[in-house]
């Protein structure tokens, strides 16, 4: 069992900016498990069908979900405009864990890993991507 | 520690189906954790209280997060009418990670773990259940 | 690889009660996650920036997903009056991991770990905290 964290770096431009995150994901590890998650308040990580249709209806339900134009007590203290943005990031969930086996990530075939960025402005993204298990050859250890 | 991945395969209805998982997880870990996966875009996996009454309060709920009968771009486009699928999993997770000491997993008395189908149709899936730690006995390794 | 098993005991009110969690989390870990796990179907874990503007929105949103005042089947078979709160724990989840590296939590600056007490009365919550990875010094671990 080896333990390797790593980074990804993702300019995002904000609004429910949702992007696919599943190339960035090594997949050195043989059997174990890949956890993403992204350090920050206003941005989430979940698995879709990454296609324009379904990334358009994910990002209706989150403005139902957490409408951006009703007040929210975080703006009303700190002016920050993004309140709607925390509270997406807190029901979507920062963490996702992908479970991998014969080197192979254990999605399913239309099932992408995607991060979702809720803030009210463009970003640069730190998203954490921490294999864990056995590794294919020594030196991916 | 060590990692053994297994798959439970369960006949679904779809149209939220909500399954108990916890009998088919397999509960030979010592002290580790259990990460449960659905591979595919349309169903999740979360802990309710399974009785049906709670079963049928999420089913509610659910419908209201992504009603069946709203337009979804992802049915104009593809046809496959299981927009609300693809929007229900992508806001239950795909994944969830039980916690195992002793060997028993900590869930509360009343907690099991569950398999949400949002599909349109019956289907034959695959769940992954990966155990991952220190084995009662070592032929469970 | 070694793995330690805690258990954080917290004295909590219910009706959305959310707590910051991240002073709980011991940070011995050199390398790893800590996986955060509430045994109970009326509870549920997440990360926000935890400030009382925040943790209000959140309170709403969650209010809006499974209102307190419609009927639930769960109360009209048990009585219990606290359908909404399963409901809740179900959407928002009971795991939540987060990982470590340099014998840091990789949170992002202004993110906390919480839990959310949905339930109708005050609990006493265990929640679970495991650790797994490499521990700074020998007998960390």
């Amino acid at each position: 069992m080896e333990i390797r964290t790593t980074t990804i770096t993702l300019a995002t431009r904000g609004f429910n900016d949702i992007r696919d995150l599943t190339p960035h994901l090594t997949q050195r590890v043989r059997e174990g498990s890949v956890l993403v998650f992204v350090g920050g308040a206003t941005a989430g990580v979940t698995t879709i069908e990454f296609e324009s249709g379904v990334v358009s209806d994910l990002k209706q339900a989150i403005e139902r979900l957490a409408p951006h134009d009703i007040p929210y007590a975080h703006d009303a203290r700190w002016g920050d405009g993004n309140g709607f943005a925390h509270v997406r990031a807190a029901l979507v969930h920062a963490d996702l864990e992908i479970p991998v086996a014969e080197g192979r990530l254990l999605l399913g075939t239309w099932q992408q890993v995607v991060l979702c960025d809720f803030d009210n402005r463009p970003r640069e993204r730190q998203v954490i991507c921490q294999l864990r298990g056995t590794f294919a050859r020594p030196e991916d250890a």
